[in-house]
């Protein structure tokens, strides 16, 4: 068997690009700027009729022109010139392309289903495996490549993105910046007229830094062959998918976005079962549960325990564990004995543990969560109720300072070592921990717990559907054969 | 009839505070710090045995030092203190206070529940009304009055919060900072002793600039009159309720959290229904419903549009529209035509109106939201796609800067009038818009358009929840007596 198709496209040593210019109001300026900003390492060929630069960079008048066989060519170039200029690649041996112009299948016109009929043509003619048309390209952090309209400056991440809108690819980069984690790999396939979905499970299940696999899916084109490749990888890696297309209200919106064929509701969700792929209910739920896949161990059983210094949200994920058909088993005595040696008299040993508010640090941060997390009976665990020493530190400030018992910059030095032993200390028990909390980065505690790979969601309840997706796979993975 | 008893504990003219020290890292200067940092008005007098100041502020030996009697008094100390002291309280004239003490009915030990009496009979005797035990105090903007934990910036919202935990009244103030939204009051009721649920919707009832009630409910004590008042309060101002009380894993927790007798989450369920409650699901949908009807008018009806300049969450927002059940109709031929007249060939006048990518920012942001809302059997419209203009001088920096044909300034100048152009002319046809992104505000079209009133959700689905929100609550009104 020889190399994946996608790994050239998604690995290229250089890139051709068609469709920037000058003007960074352009589509095509746009994904330019990405790729030059994301400093992709191999050199970056833009091809532009008139100009000697674009964008900074040395331009080619024509594909001819350029100094090499580029691996990669990203094309954002009017609709009815596609064909003749993927021709001309053809011809000079081009054999990847990433179509980003859109007009073809998706707006259902006989000239735009005539214009894809041609680009099929030429694609076979000369070999050429491509993704799009109607598509926002492709993100590698591994190299560093971003041919999509947002910047991504995040370290690589072990999830796989598939997805049928290039929105949900692209926009996505701010609003995992914030949570701190990132795809590895994201691939927006567009009307899948080459590359589709089967063909891009095939490529993540052989990516060895890809752990987790993320599909958003508006309509599956080869349903037997995505069940049967689908069932293979998700018995190797986590297949999370959100499928949008089996409403009337979903399914005509799909048609008109990527040409997707649509089917029934139910019908996905046996497959999906069946293949043994996690379904998530919104865009935000399925980035949940590639987070908790992509950072933590699968939990043994489904046996829950809640640590909280708030009882609210304590009794929220309390009431959410019940609702997702978790358990939220009364500790063992000797579980209770240890936790109280460390509680106030406020607090309370059952679970949830509220610890209400303790004046030690590491009765929280230590004891009791080593307490839970050494019970034989529990398999996973919830945490509510950090903040980071510069929360202190500014209710200092807004008082004159003074009142902190040390000096501020210790006290947050002080922070930060407890944050990391304690962050140590969770990964190190094999059991899945996940926090929430309803502060964000600008905390240092927050942002610390999810760099160092605790997942901290921005509300108890999604913590807690993250949890039972990881059970759903985990029990998945024991029934099958 | 009088003035309602919380009318002033929620806005008294001078505020006496037992518990804080010098030690900032105590619970009772935590609530301090804020009452102070947050410039209340009136005189705040801290009580304490041997210091001549706290936190800056000049101290009391005791409550008869202090130089008038007190509007409200603030509790944060030893359980078992607490009865003589507001013993003490009663026969100086002080009538109304925050117990944040904790450790009496919810810990369920004999010695808590006679403390609970004794303190019972104290109130009983001076005719104090309080707030708590257990509890985390209270909010209110309009006099920026702050007992809680964390600091509230914000101005006034229209939102008054009753919460039966004081996390989800005070955790929750840099979470609403994020989305540009806030409460105007907020009370939390801890074990709701002598201020419960049924007291404070009567107060808020009443209150002028308070338009929607947000509730976070472990339990209903006074089951008859709570729907009663909710029954006669929800016809005049939308109610929005979480309850977690209702499953088995809830139930355990609210039990040692608030001592609440929660009940059978179905008995509730039909409860809220009877009385015109809106139920939300999580905390972040409480809070996602009280943000829309905080600011958008109700829908006339469930037929909705979508404009988006991404098919995946115009597609989501599809699918969600139709689970949900309201509906989203084809366009008449005269919308679709005007739609039309500023589509490029790539987009779609069907519902959703996807106008994929323009060169023409009016498109987008007057003339096709203007076709769509000018629609009669259109009631409501969601968005999604925008970008302020600091997103293109950012693109324009990464590849070294003059590619935007004009100055930065002038950039971001031109875009912070348009989209106060398009906030006024949204808000103008009284009918709902919701947004959603996944930028925060560090998008200056983000942030002013939600400064501006409309909401921008951080997920599409979230955005057609909260609007279904909206079209059930209109259904409930129209639907009754």
């Amino acid at each position: 068997m020889g190399e994946h198709p996608l790994k050239k496209l998604m690995f290229p040593r250089s890139v051709a690009f068609m469709g920037a210019s000058n003007n960074i109001m352009r589509m095509g300026s746009f994904l330019l700027v990405n790729l030059i900003g994301g400093k992709f390492e191999g050199p970056i060929y833009p091809v532009h009729p008139k100009e000697e630069t674009v964008l900074g960079l040395k331009a080619y008048k024509r594909l001819r022109d350029l100094p090499e066989v580029p691996d990669l060519l990203v094309l954002v170039i009017p609709t009815r010139l596609v064909p003749d200029i993927l021709e001309e690649a053809g011809t000079l041996g081009i054999d990847r392309a990433i179509i980003v112009t859109a007009g073809y299948d998706e707006v259902s016109s006989e000239a735009g289903c005539e214009l894809q009929q041609k680009i099929d043509r030429v694609a076979e003619k000369h070999g050429i495996r491509y993704v799009g048309p109607n598509c926002i390209g492709i993100y590698n952090a591994f190299i560093r490549l971003n041919t999509t309209p947002l910047p991504n400056r995040m370290a690589a991440g072990k999830i796989g993105m598939i997805s049928q809108s290039g929105t949900y690819l692209s926009h996505m980069y701010p609003y995992l910046e914030r949570l701190e984690f990132n795809f590895g790999e994201g691939i927006s396939l567009g009307n899948s007229a080459s590359i589709d979905l089967v063909d891009t499970l095939e490529y993540f299940e052989e990516r060895p830094e890809i752990e987790v696999i993320t599909m958003y899916i508006e309509g599956i084109r080869r349903p037997r062959e995505f069940l049967k490749t689908a069932r293979r990888v998700s018995k190797k890696k986590p297949i999370v998918a959100l499928y949008v297309g089996g409403s009337e209200g979903g399914g005509r919106a799909v048609a008109s976005h990527t040409a997707a064929l649509a089917g029934e509701d139910a019908i996905y969700d046996a497959a999906f079962r069946q293949a043994g792929v996690i379904r998530a209910w919104s865009i935000e739920q399925l980035l949940d549960f590639s987070w908790a896949f992509a950072t933590q161990p699968l939990p043994a059983g489904n046996r829950m325990a809640i640590l909280t210094s708030s009882g609210g949200p304590g009794a929220s994920m309390a009431d959410c564990v019940t609702r997702c058909g978790l358990k939220l088993p009364s500790f063992s005595r000797e579980t209770q004995a240890a936790v109280n040696e460390h509680l106030p008299h406020t607090g309370t040993s059952a679970n949830p543990v509220d610890v209400t508010y303790t004046k030690d640090p590491d009765a929280f941060l230590h004891h009791i969560p080593k307490a839970l997390l050494e019970d034989d009976e529990i398999d996973g665990l919830f945490l509510y109720g950090f903040f980071g020493a510069d929360w202190l530190v500014k209710l200092d400030e807004a008082v004159g300072g003074g009142y902190l018992g040390g000096e501020p910059e210790e006290i947050r030095r002080m922070g930060a070592a407890r944050t990391e032993a304690l962050i140590e200390f969770l990964l190190g028990f094999g059991k899945p921990v996940m926090g929430s909390t309803f502060l964000d980065n600008t905390d240092s505690m927050v942002r610390d717990m999810r760099r160092g790979g605790i997942p901290m969601f921005p509300s108890p309840e999604r913590a807690v559907k993250a949890m039972e997706a990881l059970c759903r796979y985990r029990t998945l993975k024991d029934n099958r054969p």
